[in-house]
């Protein structure tokens, strides 16, 4: 287990009002957790230090070949004063995944988890408590030998960094409009999709923006090769319910395992609700929308759990779903996964961790 | 044109001595080139400075969302003293477009030219003069907001450094061996696989450690949605040379255009070689390899001018080519670009650029 060095701030900041909107990862928080990685001392000095700028050489390999990683997960404060994280070491495994495609040395979980757990301690006054807030945890890693070689670097620095956010929807579960592209892909089988790195949002920016100025708020992805298989939502996974059976598309390698992805497919399981992972073509989504199969759409990620989708815009075609209104699924969702997030209903499954 | 405040370093350092091999970017100059962006300025503040850290904000997106961008090109030293630079305005081009795909600001050519110019001026006698050595420029961009939301930077750093570099063979041209690689996938066409930018490295390093250890100096990849179609080199584009007549992968959208890969077109061109840039399958060079009309096959790039390769391996089959030895049309191109490039042979192109 690592030993984690705590330096306070000498000077805190002023905590955010919560009577104003905290704009999702704008506000960050007095401390930081750092752990840096050479070949000789593997990972090591993990310390919580006060947030500041970081200093690098210019010619660091992540300003130059990209070798990043993050994760993201969120800490709800309970009724009663408790602070907790949902299913923190599914993020660390997902780190690991992310690392080894990517060639950064792997953290062990429960070092991931403890380094969480000691920040969000460290800065638990930051916790939100107004209803629908919680404190986004960011974790990433970047690398920071200063050479320009194209190889794996030697050296890394283990970043968390923490930033309260507001309700993600202010006036309640929104649909959004979504905006099938089929210029631009995201990723491809045998590339890094399945990995949480820059490569793969950056490749998305063009993509979003023209989907915004369109009024859409998020794209859909369809696959690289055969450009019609279902992907994922800009940083979302999606699912359909047709005729009463919950389908999101499986684990290609193109499309990052959701940790939200991976709760709606237990919680199905547990409520005896038909769910399966498998190719979905987009051509399979209209015929169900033609034939009045299509009930709900919805997104999920950690930052709004979910999503209900309104629209779908697929070239000329606009897909109404369920008159544009939340369905009764994504509704009890939502409803559960707050729920067991702020402890307000039994954890049945031991996915809430206690800091 | 913009107009350049140079600051000079008052603690120069020591120039590294040529008798020593001047390993590559693991040396760089006393001055740095920067330039910043806002909405509200546009490019401002162009700058030369002393090499220094740059600190950043830890949520700075660059370290998350991937959002950066890097150019690569060298200035040589001529037998009377003249710096010449190779095609610069092409790397500035190029750097447009990928920052068109990246929703990066563009840079005016001209300011670009001028930014590499001048940071070239101030650190001039950090140029070598050794047979085979020059100095490597490396322009980037990287995305500086201080927010965790996906979607473009509103504010950027441009910056320039630069390095030393040794002769890439120190003992001349020596073929290399090259692994073909069938699992990984570097970019896919609607990607960003075009673009000089991170993600596209980070997405190789795999691959590249994989055929480093089977003894093998680079990865040749192959198209992501047939996985049978070439198309470049880790760091190169690709040529073969096939019954005289001189082919390399068409520009398909997932492949970097090279500014070294146009200047053997153009060559080809002068001097009435045929050359055609076309879809090219692996299956297609193994039977030419068995035909025995596999003549030649060699890499471009702005590090090595060219890098003939010797031999090819391809699951169970190796292909060696040319018994392994440096072709002649390989040599004679190697010796006019860089005859060119060091001022020796008349340029009739008007590729160089003089300091
Ligand atoms: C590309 C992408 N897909 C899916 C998700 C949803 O994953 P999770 O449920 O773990 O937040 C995210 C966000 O984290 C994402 O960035
Ligand atoms: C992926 C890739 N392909 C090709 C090249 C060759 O391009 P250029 O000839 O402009 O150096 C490079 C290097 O710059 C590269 O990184």
């Amino acid at each position: 287990m690592i030993n984690i060095r705590i330096e306070k701030t000498a000077t805190p900041k002023t905590l955010p009002s919560q009577d104003n909107p905290l704009n999702f990862g704008t506000i960050f928080t007095d401390h930081m957790f750092i752990m840096n990685y050479d070949p000789q001392n593997g990972w090591n000095d993990a310390r919580v230090v006060p947030y500041e700028k970081i200093c690098l050489e210019p010619s660091s390999m992540v300003f130059h070949y990209g070798q990043e990683m993050f994760e993201g997960l969120k800490a709800y404060k309970t009724g009663d004063e408790r602070i907790l994280l949902f299913r923190p070491e599914k993020n660390a495994q997902r780190a690991n995944n992310t690392n080894k495609r990517l060639c950064i040395p792997e953290i062990p979980v429960e070092d991931f988890v403890e380094a969480v757990k000691t920040l969000v301690k460290t800065d638990e006054k930051w916790v939100p408590t107004k209803e629908g807030t919680s404190l986004y945890i960011r974790p990433f890693i970047i690398a920071t030998d200063p050479f320009l070689g194209v190889r794996p670097s030697d050296t890394y620095m283990f970043i968390i960094i923490l930033s309260p956010v507001g309700a993600y929807y202010p006036e309640g579960l929104n649909p959004v409009r979504i905006w099938i592209e089929d210029e631009y892909v995201r990723a491809v089988k045998g590339g890094i999709g399945e990995t949480k790195t820059g490569g793969n949002y950056v490749a998305s920016m063009k993509s979003q923006v023209k989907a915004h100025d369109a009024g859409y708020s998020q794209v859909l992805w369809l696959d690289g090769v055969h450009r019609k298989y279902i992907e994922e939502v800009g940083a979302m996974n999606i699912f359909f319910k047709i005729n009463g059976e919950v389908v999101t598309p499986a684990l290609s390698g193109s499309i990052l395992p959701g940790v939200t992805r991976d709760t709606v497919l237990e919680l199905c399981k547990a409520w005896g609700v038909p769910a399966s992972e498998k190719r979905i073509s987009i051509d399979e989504i209209y015929e169900a929308y033609e034939n009045g199969t299509l009930e709900e759409v919805f997104g999920t990620g950690t930052a709004a759990v979910i999503s209900p989708v309104g629209e779908l815009k697929w070239g000329d075609k606009t897909l109404i779903v369920n008159d544009g209104k939340i369905g009764d699924f994504s509704r009890k969702f939502y409803d559960t996964v707050t729920g067991i997030q702020l402890g307000n209903i039994k954890d049945e499954f031991g996915w809430t961790v206690e800091v």
